[in-house]
């Protein structure tokens, strides 16, 4: 059985974006910790670590255990790591009792899964899994315009290793998380089982309107790009309330030229769109297509780029991966509760390739990408414990 | 009488943000040309720069001429250049003719008036004038937190001169600027008669929602710290509307932790508010306080900052300064309106130590604060013209 004092305390108090010197420091930690537990590595192109402990038939492509290392620009310290460290915790038990698994195991950092960094997010499982391009990837921008595949060169962990799922193959891959939600938190149980993952857009807006003098242009004779910007990000909050189940929201803006004294002629934003079902998140792609450029029209301002330049279709995990996470919770005696997950994981890309299954955890108040995020000892030795169970039932089979 | 061609050569096609490198080009630049028109220079402690031609009696403090050479980030070229290269030209033709006033005259370049880079706007006139400290203005920071004294001693043009009206005093201060506004074309005249300035306020506010998950955040659970500062924007300008002959803009947004799947935490903007009349900015500014308040409120968001940190009254010019531009005009056969900018000017602080009037030139459509800002040599010429009349007017008083 893991445990999970000791796990918890292997949880950092800092915050890393993704590729930062942080992020390095991690890296080489996660290297050096799985190195004990008898791991060989792989960094491929992408920067994902594969730490592999070899089984009785290394033939065959290593059973994942993922998640990933990088944070939001503020926290908190659970979201994906508790999945790293639950997959270092289970190769530490195996190699604490000695077992030699049938399939070779694998814990795997993938690289910037936040996407805060480098959107999208889950790019460098997406990669892998042929979502995406790996020249398009590496040529992702940060804030700064610091470029993805430059910054692997910096923190020396642009890998030789295909990122490809057919040259670097999982025979499955499970991923423990913080729910990041209230559902667990409101049926008292440390463990759900994830059943799937809803559908996701992400998009980028660009306006032009008119640079004008605030204390000279009468309020009816403006082209105000942020005035529009601002309508628009009120009209993205009530579409959202008209689907059921769906989320909308705004949370990047950048407008200038940023003087008091001139109206903004050029605002850009981003779009976080999600519903539970491929079908809502149309209706809801139309409506906000719909709604913001009548709000654009009647402001006199021009949509210059309406760009969706992420979907994430509505996952649905694999039914025998998920049965091995079901017998793995109920063998240690965990009640559970069947989940679809509201935020976009590492795993929704594996499951296009191979038998995934999550296991989610209790987080206190739902509370994520937020320095108050936080789980108990308890629970996420409860999300360990049954994701050893279920890389053992899987291995069985 | 002037040239208005050789004078619309002199505007460059370059934008300068206050004191960067290109600022200190035309500074050099306003320094040789002065030079040949027999300039004497003093620059003082915010790097205004007095470019004074003797008169036959130099104990009296010269009559100034003055405007600004800074631009805002992306143009126009004539507002606050067209003032200070009238300024030159007129001193240019008291040059060619020979001509010794009774007073010394000054071509003046104030520093930073746009208060596009260092806010707020008329600052070193602001502080020659007494409105502000100078420790407190050498303090101003630009977005990326540079500081307005490093700036200053970085271009070299920290001077030891006192900013200070008493120990550097003008008897008098004229300028010509483009109206940016439309009274002026409607009117199809080339020249205004600037009467006073309205009142303007400028404010900073910070609020503090919640970093939360877009992904997994119900909407009704969320403390949306951008989408409040949406509504606010769409708020500043609907008061606006309601109070007659008022103008409330906001151009400047930012906006933490810019994650696409975080939600805004920390959002700081400012507004540009404006009135004709003290009372009515004083009634405006009851009104956005409250009704910015009530939106936080039903937001679910603090507001961590309301600084209310430019207040400039609304200003009258002199009588007798007006009176020289008026006569000024006439002599010239300019049909000429009395307008009450809507825009601050060096003026607006110059007006509180010495008699000043200032001097309005169409320009296109009004346009101001954008490449698109013209004015034809014409109208040009037509200005500075004026400008030597009044200047001569006062100078015989
Ligand atoms: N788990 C998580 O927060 N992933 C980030 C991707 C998303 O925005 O859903
Ligand atoms: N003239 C001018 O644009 N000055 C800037 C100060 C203001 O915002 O009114």
């Amino acid at each position: 059985t893991v445990n999970g004092e000791r796990l918890h305390a292997t949880l950092l108090e800092s915050y890393r974006l993704s590729l930062n010197d942080d992020d390095k420091q991690v890296r080489l930690w996660f290297i050096e910790e799985t190195k004990r537990y008898g791991c060989k590595h792989i960094v491929d192109q992408m920067g994902n670590i594969f730490a592999i402990r070899p089984g009785r038939n290394n033939d065959i492509p290593p059973i994942g255990m993922g998640s990933h290392l990088d944070t939001q620009p503020a926290g908190g310290k659970y979201d994906g790591i508790v999945g790293v460290n639950s997959a270092i915790e289970v190769l530490k038990v195996l190699h604490e009792n000695n077992i030699t698994t049938y399939a070779p195991i694998a814990a795997i950092n993938w690289t910037n899964e936040e996407g805060a960094r480098f959107p999208p997010a889950m790019l460098s499982s997406g990669v892998w899994a042929g979502a995406f391009e790996l020249g398009w990837a590496h040529e992702r921008k940060d804030l700064n315009g610091v470029g993805l595949k430059e910054e692997l060169q910096r923190i020396d962990f642009l890998g030789d290793a295909p990122c490809d799922y057919q040259k670097n193959p999982l025979s499955a891959h499970f991923e423990v998380h913080i729910e990041q939600g209230p559902i667990l938190e409101q049926k008292d149980l440390s463990v759900g089982v994830v059943t799937g993952v809803q559908a996701i857009n992400w998009y980028s807006i660009e306006l032009r309107g008119r640079e004008q003098h605030c204390g000279t242009t009468p309020m009816n004779s403006r082209a105000d790009t942020l005035l529009c910007a601002a309508k628009m990000i009120v009209k993205v909050n009530e579409v959202a309330h008209t689907v059921p189940g769906a989320l909308a929201s705004v949370a990047v803006i950048n407008s200038t030229p940023q003087a008091i004294n001139t109206l903004a002629g050029r605002v850009q934003f981003n779009i976080d769109a999600r519903a539970p079902s491929d079908e809502r998140l149309a209706f809801l792609d139309e409506e906000l297509e719909r709604e913001l450029r009548h709000v654009a029209s009647q402001e006199g301002v021009k949509v210059e780029k309406w760009d969706k330049f992420w979907n994430s279709p509505r996952t649905v995990f694999d039914r025998t991966a998920v049965d091995a996470v079901r017998k793995s919770a109920k063998d240690s005696g965990f009640e559970y509760v069947e989940i679809q997950s509201g935020a976009g994981h590492d795993s929704v890309y594996t499951a296009r390739r191979c038998p995934t299954a999550m296991i989610f955890i209790r987080c206190k108040g739902g509370i994520s990408h937020n320095p108050a995020e936080y789980s108990t000892s308890e629970d996420i030795q409860a999300g360990a414990q049954t994701l050893l169970g279920a890389v053992l039932h899987y291995d069985q089979l």
